[in-house]
C-alpha cells in the first residue's frame, strides 16, 4: 500500500469493496482497461477471485478487509443495506485513504424507485461519520452497470458528479474518472450536498422505465 | 380561461407567479418568443406590467391572483420563503389547473449552497398538499436565468426534468418545454422524487462557482 498523496495516479491500486456486484465489476473493468491495478473485495474471497478472472489482467480478488488494506483508494460499491456494517468492519484499514462512496440508498415499490431516508443525510455522510480518519468522496452514482459491463462499448458517455470536503481527494477522484474514455469527473459540491446526488438515481430509474434507456447525466456549460 | 385538457398547446395562456424575478422573466421571455401567451403575476401589478413591457408582445402583467385566474397553466417562480403563503392565497384560482413548480428550497452560507429541509419532502409536494384540486408538476429547476434572459442566445442547451403524478399534466409540461428551441422535457418520476431534483440546484451552484459556468444538465441515452 502506498500513500495516495505521494503517488502518481497510474501507480495507485484501487480497491472495490462489494466488487462482485454489477456496479463494482463494471467499475473494475473500466479502471482495469485504463491500466489501473484493481483489487476486488467480497465477503467471500473465492467469489471475488472468480469475478476478477473475467476482468483485465491487473485485477485480482480477495476478501473485503484485505482489499481495503491493499488499496490506497477504495470504492464502496456494496448494497445500501450492508453499507454501515462493512465500513465499521474495515475502518482501521481505511485510515488515511480516499474512500469513494457510490452507494445509492434507494427503495422500490409498485410505483418505482424512491430515496430512502438516511439519518446522516446521505450514504456519503454516513461513511464520513464512520470513517473520521479517511477522506470520503462521493462519485460514480449515475453510471449504468449495463453500459460499464458491455464489452462492445469502448466509451462511457456521461459526467460523474464528485462531491467531497477535501480538495486533494476530490481532485484525485476526478482524475481517476478521467482515465475512463469520454467520462468526466465534475466537482459538484461538498459532502453535505451528496444526498440529492445519490437520490437522483431514483429519477434516472424512472427515466429508464419510461424511455427504455440506461440514462446518465451530463453537466452543460462546463 | 380555457381548460388545459381540451385546448391546443399553442392556445393556452401560461401564467407565471412571481413573474418579476429573474427565473420568472426568463421563462416568460422564452415562452413568449415561442408564441405562447404569457401573463406575469406579482404582488405589485405595476411591477409586473413594467417587467412585461420589456418582453414579447403577447406577455402582459397583473397581480398574482388575476394571473392565476387568467391562465390555464401556472408556473410558480416565487422565492421559497413566499411559496406556501402565495399558493394558499391563490388556491381557489388554481383549481383544476396545471401548476408547474420550479422553486428550489436552497440555503446559502460561507461554504455555498445547500438544500433546506422541507416538511412535505419538497416544494412540489408542499404545493400538492396546499393545492389538492390542482395538477402539480415539477419542472424548470435547473435552467440558468442568466442564459434564459440573454438576448443573444437563441437556444437553451439542456434537459428539463419533469416530475409529477398525472400523466396528462406531465405530458403537457414536456410539450411546453419542447417549444423552447433545443430544450427537452424528460419525464423523471413521480412527485415523491421531486426533492432531489430541487436540491440538485445546490450542486449546480457549486459547479458554477468552481468552473465559472451557468451549468445545467442533460440526460444521456434518451
Amino acid at each position: 500500500m502506498t500513500s495516495w498523496q505521494a503517488t502518481e495516479l497510474s501507480a495507485l491500486t484501487v480497491g472495490v469493496l462489494g466488487g462482485t456486484g454489477d456496479q463494482g465489476r463494471g467499475l473494475a473493468l473500466r479502471l482495469g482497461l485504463a491500466g489501473v491495478p484493481v483489487v476486488l473485495g467480497s465477503r467471500d474471497p473465492a467469489r471475488a477471485q472468480a469475478a476478477a478472472a473475467d476482468l483485465p489482467e491487473d485485477v485480482h480478488g480477495t476478501d473485503n478487509r484485505s482489499c481495503a488494506g491493499e488499496a490506497s483508494v477504495v470504492v464502496v460499491a456494496v448494497p445500501w443495506q450492508g453499507h454501515a456494517a462493512l465500513l465499521a468492519e474495515v475502518a482501521a484499514e481505511l485510515t488515511g485513504k480516499v474512500v469513494v462512496d457510490c452507494v445509492n440508498p434507494i427503495g422500490f415499490d409498485k410505483q418505482g424507485a424512491y430515496p430512502l431516508p438516511v439519518a446522516e443525510g446521505s450514504a456519503c455522510q454516513q461513511a464520513a461519520a464512520l470513517l473520521p480518519a479517511s477522506y470520503v468522496v462521493g462519485a460514480f452514482h449515475h453510471l449504468s452497470a449495463v453500459q460499464l459491463l458491455d464489452p462492445a462499448r469502448e466509451e462511457i458517455e456521461g459526467d460523474v458528479l464528485v462531491v467531497g470536503d477535501d480538495r486533494a481527494a476530490t481532485d484525485l477522484v476526478q482524475s481517476l474518472v478521467g482515465l475512463i474514455p469520454r467520462l468526466r469527473g465534475i466537482y459538484a459540491g461538498r459532502l453535505r450536498n451528496a444526498g440529492q446526488v445519490e437520490a437522483l438515481t431514483a429519477n434516472l430509474i424512472s427515466v429508464n422505465r419510461r424511455y427504455k434507456a440506461h440514462a446518465g447525466i451530463r453537466v452543460t456549460d462546463v
